[in-house]
C-alpha cells in the first residue's frame, strides 16, 4: 500500500485528552479517532491491525471446535428479565424502544441470548457438550470511558459460551477453553497471565482472568512462574501459614507489658522507638461500616489491600474520625490496639501466626508487648494484606511477582445460573430433566490492540510484534524523486507480491519519513538513500532492536526473508 | 465438521410466518432462527456462509484499492443534524438516549459519519480520490419486518463512500465501484442486473440498484442485455418514439366522430364492439389529487404503473368515485374521454405519437374516434406506462425482460450534499476551497446470502452455487453403524485435510440424512452404502443436476477433485 493512497493521519503533538501510552499511540499514528466519549472510529492502519487480532481469534476457536454464531446486538427486554439482569444492570445496559414502544437493549454480553438459544435446540445429552462463539460489537455505558478503545463504550468482543450435561464436562470444556485462550495469547504474541478473579455481574463459582502486564493496567495481578495467579483483590502468598510457623520469631507467648510510647503513632515511629522489627506491630485500622464500628488488623509491615477491605466491610465504609477513635478505643489516634477493644474485628490471617506482637494500648502515649491470639483478642481471619513482590507463592513457595495488567480476556464457570432461570434443560442417560451446566468465556478484541501497544513501544512509537504487524515491511525512499524513489517503487512492486509492504512515497522530508516510521512501528523497515545508490545498496532495519544491515540492492528480496 | 458436533437443526414442518423460499429454507435449514420482529440469530452452518460473502466483498474491496475502516454504530444526534436526517428519517431511524441523557442514532447509514471524518483529514487536491468502505451492523427500524433476513431491523451491510476533487474524478471513483459491484456478484456467484433508481433518502443525482431477479423480489426490474436496466418506477421503452412515428397507424388526423357504444365501458369491451385494436384507444383514468382531480391517460394495450403514477399525482391521490365522474365528465364510469375535459390530464409518452384514437365521449353509451393531439386535447407527458417483457429496449431496441428483483447493492452519485453540510472541503490546485465530490455505494450483506439462496433452490432445498457453500463435500453412510460408516470415518479424515467436509454422523435412517442433505444443498455428496461395501464402491452424487457416479474407494480423493 502506498502512504499517499491510504489514510495514516499521524500527530507530532499529544492529543490533550489521552494519557496512556496505547491511546496516545493510536491516536498520534493514526489508527484510531474519537468520535464521542468512548465512541472510536477506526481508521484503515488500526483496522487492518484489528483484523489480524479477530482473524487468530477466530481460526484457533474453529480449530479447538468451538461454533460460529452470530447473536444480535439488539436483544429484548423480556430476555433480560428472564435472568433478572434487566433490573441488575444499572445503568450500563443501554437501554431503547423501538418504533412499537417495546424495549430493547443493546448487548454488552449474551449469556441470555446463547442459553435460550440453547435451551430450544439442545434436547439429549446426546447434543453436549458444544462451544458456541462469536466475535461482535458490544455496549457498556461506561460511567467514565477512557483510554481510548481500552475502556469504549462501543467495543468489539469475542465471546463463547459452553453447555455440558454435568460438572466434570463443564470442568473439561472450561478446561479447553483456558488452554485456547492460552494460545491465543500467544499466537497474538501477547503476554498474559490467567490469574483468579470474582465473578461479578456475570455470577458463577470459578473465574479466572487473563491479564496482559503493562504500566497502564487498570488492575494489580500478582502471578507466578509456576502459573498461579490472582488479581490483587483475591491474591494471597504463602507468608501467613507456612513462614510464620517456621519463622524463628515464632515464640512462646509472654505476658502483656505495656510501654510508654509518647508522641510515636506510626508503625515507623513505634518500630524505631522501641528497637523492634516491623512484623512484630500489628497495625488496628477503626472503620465506620453500616453496622457500626470495626477494626482491622494487619501486620505491622503489610499494608491492607483496598479492594480486599472494600469486599469485607462495605463499599460505602470509611476510617473513623479522631472523636470516632477516642470514644470507641478510649485512647487517640494512632495509639488504637487489639487488646481489650470491644469492637468486631478482621485480622489478615497472618496475624494468627505471630507470637508477642505490639500494638497501640488504646490510650494515649502507650503501646501494648507480647500480644499473642487468641489469648488476647477475638478476630475473623481473612485475606486482607496486599501481596507484595517476592513474597512467596502459595502453590510453589517461589518468589511472586506483582504488576499492573490490562484485562483482555474472562473465563467463568457459570454452573446452572442461565439455564435455570432460562430453562435451558436436557435429558440425561436415566431420562431426567436437568439444567445445561454452563461456561462462559469472553476476549476483548479491540481492547487486544491497545494491550499488544501498551506491551511494545518506546518513546518513538510503536513497535509490532511480526504476527500482529499492519504490515510486514515499510519501504523508505530518503527522497522523494530520483533514483532511490524510482528504486523503491520497483522494490515495493516486487515485495507486494509476498509482503504486505507500506510504500511511504509521500513528497515530504526523509526526516518525516522516519519518524513516522518509528511512530507507526512497522516491523521490518527498507530504506533507499542517495548514498546506497552509488554503492547499488540499501539498509534493512528492524525496529524493534534497531539492527541495520546494508544489502546489496539485487540481494534484497533473499535477506528480507532473514528479516520477515 | 461432524454433524453431531455442530448444530443445524433442520425442520420438515414450514415455519408458520415464513412465505419467501428464502426465508423457509433459512430457517429448515438450520441457519438462521427468529428472536424478535426482524432479528435474527445465525448459527452455525448461515455464520458460515456469512463468513464467505463478507470475505469475498472484504477482498474485492481491498484489491481494489479501498480503504476498509470501522465507523461507530453509535452515531451522535448532532452529527446528524447537521445533515437535517435526523428530524428527516422519521421512525425507521432508531435513537436512544445515553447515562448523560445525550441523544444517539444507531446508524443505518454512515454519510455523516464518513464525510466528517474526511473533511477532518482530506486537506488538499493532492489527498484526493480516496474510497473508504466498512462491512458493519446496521439498524432499521421497518415498520413492517418481513422475508426473514431479507428485510430485518438488524443487519449487516457492506458500505463504501468515495471522495474526489471534481465531478469527473467523481464519475470515475463511481464507474470504478460500479465495476466492483459486477465483479462482486459474479465472485459471489450471484445473478445480479444494474438498473437507474431513485436516490430517496440518500439524495444525490445519479443511482443505480444492483437487482439479483427472484420470483420473490419485492421490486420490479427492466433489463435487457445490452446492459440498460431501470426499476419499473424509472424504466421506459423505445416505443413511445420510434415505433409510433414509424407504425402503420400513423395517419393523417380525420375528424372527429361520436359513436354509439351502449352498455360498453372497459376497452377490451369497446374494441370488440368497435372491431379496432387495444392500441387505438386511449384509457383515461379520473384521480382525486391532493390538488384536485386530473385524470391520467394510457394507451388502451398499456397499463398505468402504480409506482410511477405516485411519483406523479402523489402518494395520497385516490382514484375518483362513480359520483365524482359523472360531476367532473358529465358522463358515467367508462365513458371518460380526454376530449373537452377540463382537468389537469398527464398523458404517458407514448400518446403523443399516436393517432386518430378512440376514447370515452364523456357521456352514456357513446365514445370519441380520431381524437388527435394536440388538437382535440392537452395534456402533460411523461412517463407512466409499465414496461412489459418484449419492449424495445430504449438503448438498443431489443427485447427487455421484466423480472422482480431483490435489491443487493445500491450505488450512489452524491455530489457536494453532504460535504457542504458537513463542510468536508479541500483545496484545489489552484488554492480554492471546494466541496468534496461524493458516491456512496452500499451491499446488503446478510441480505446477500438469502438472494444467492432464492436464486439456488428446488422444491427439495438449497442448491449451493460451489464458491459460496458453507461445506464443499457432505459425507453420508447409509448406515449409521458397520464398515459404510467406518469407511466414511476414514474418507472423512482424509478430505478434511483438503476440503472443507459435512459428515453426516447421526445415528438416524439413511432417509433422514437424505432429506437433510437436499435441504442443506452442499453441492457434493459422497454416499457410502452397505452394497457398494461390497463392491468397493461409494457414489459421488452432484445437488445441483442430481447426477450420481460410482467410484472406487480408492479414488474417491482423485475422482473428487472432478466435481468441486
Amino acid at each position: 500500500m502506498r502512504f499517499t493512497k491510504t489514510l495514516i493521519p499521524t500527530m507530532k503533538e499529544v492529543p490533550s485528552d489521552a494519557v496512556t501510552p496505547s491511546h496516545i499511540l493510536m491516536l498520534r499514528s493514526g489508527m484510531i479517532r474519537k468520535l464521542a466519549s468512548g465512541i472510536y472510529e477506526w481508521l484503515p492502519l488500526g483496522k487492518k491491525a484489528l483484523n489480524k487480532v479477530e482473524k487468530v481469534i477466530r481460526e484457533l476457536h474453529d480449530e479447538e471446535g468451538c461454533l460460529e454464531v452470530l447473536l444480535p446486538a439488539l436483544l429484548p427486554k423480556s430476555l433480560w428479565e428472564l435472568s433478572g439482569r434487566w433490573a441488575e444492570y444499572g445503568a450500563e445496559l443501554v437501554r431503547l424502544k423501538d418504533r412499537q414502544g417495546r424495549e430493547f437493549c443493546l448487548a454488552p454480553t449474551h449469556e441470555e441470548a446463547i442459553t435460550e438459544l440453547a435451551g430450544n435446540y439442545i434436547k439429549s445429552y446426546k447434543d453436549l457438550p458444544k462451544i458456541f462463539y462469536q466475535i461482535q460489537t458490544k455496549y457498556r455505558d461506561e460511567i467514565r470511558p477512557r483510554f481510548g478503545v481500552m475502556r469504549a463504550r462501543e467495543f468489539i468482543m469475542k465471546d463463547a459460551y459452553s453447555f455440558d450435561a454435568d460438572g466434570k464436562g463443564a470442568e473439561l470444556s472450561y478446561d479447553r477453553m483456558f488452554a485456547l485462550y492460552k494460545k491465543i495469547c500467544a499466537a497474538l504474541s501477547l503476554k498474559a497471565v490467567p490469574v483468579l478473579a470474582k465473578t461479578g455481574l456475570i455470577g458463577g463459582t470459578k473465574s479466572h482472568e487473563f491479564m496482559a502486564p503493562s504500566d497502564e493496567g487498570e488492575e494489580e495481578l500478582v502471578y507466578c512462574r509456576c502459573g498461579w495467579g490472582a488479581n490483587q483483590e483475591l491474591a494471597h502468598s504463602k507468608i501467613s501459614a507456612a513462614k510464620a510457623e517456621s519463622a524463628p520469631w515464632r515464640e512462646d507467648p509472654r505476658p502483656l507489658e505495656e510501654v510508654s510510647t509518647p508522641g510515636v503513632r506510626t508503625v515507623e515511629e513505634v518500630s524505631a522507638f522501641l528497637k523492634m522489627p516491623e512484623e512484630k506491630f500489628i497495625k488496628t485500622l477503626i472503620y465506620r461500616t453500616a453496622e457500626g464500628f470495626a477494626c482491622v488488623l494487619v501486620r505491622g509491615d503489610h499494608s491492607a489491600d483496598p479492594a480486599k477491605l472494600r469486599a469485607i466491610i462495605g463499599e460505602d465504609a470509611r476510617l473513623a474520625d479522631e472523636k470516632e477513635i477516642e470514644e470507641i478505643t478510649g485512647g487517640p489516634l494512632g495509639f488504637s490496639g487489639p487488646a481489650g477493644l470491644k469492637i468486631k474485628a478482621y485480622a489478615d490471617n497472618t496475624i494468627k501466626y505471630c507470637s508477642n506482637m505490639v500494638s497501640g494500648a488504646n490510650k494515649k502515649d502507650a503501646h501494648i508487648k507480647n500480644i499473642n491470639y487468641p489469648r488476647d483478642f477475638e478476630a475473623e481471619f481473612m485475606n486482607i494484606r496486599t501481596v507484595k513482590a517476592g513474597d512467596p507463592c502459595p502453590e510453589c513457595g517461589k518468589a511472586l511477582d506483582v504488576a499492573r495488567g490490562i484485562e483482555i480476556g474472562h473465563t467463568f464457570y457459570l454452573g446452572t445460573k442461565y439455564s435455570e432461570k432460562l430453562k435451558a434443560s436436557f435429558t440425561d442417560k436415566a431420562g431426567k430433566d436437568l439444567p445445561i451446566e454452563m461456561g462462559c468465556y469472553g476476549i476483548g478484541v479491540s481492547r487486544i490492540v491497545a494491550a499488544l501497544i501498551s506491551q511494545n513501544h518506546d518513546d518513538k512509537g510503536i513497535i509490532w510484534p511480526r504476527a500482529m504487524a499492519p504490515y510486514q515491511i515499510e519501504i523508505i525512499a530518503a527522497s522523494s524523486n530520483g533514483p532511490a524513489m524510482e528504486k523503491a517503487e520497483e522494490i515495493y512492486e516486487a515485495l507486494s507480491k509476498k509482503y504486505e509492504v507500506l510504500f511511504d512515497d509521500r513528497d515530504v522530508s526523509a526526516g518525516i519519513k522516519f519518524k513516522d516510521a518509528d511512530l507507526i512501528g512497522i516491523p521490518v523497515r527498507i530504506v533507499l538513500g542517495p548514498r546506497g545508490m552509488k554503492t547499488g545498496e540499501c539498509e534493512i532495519q528492524s525496529r524493534a532492536d534497531g539492527k541495520t544491515e546494508a544489502v546489496k540492492l539485487d540481494k534484497i528480496l533473499e535477506k528480507i526473508s532473514d528479516f520477515t
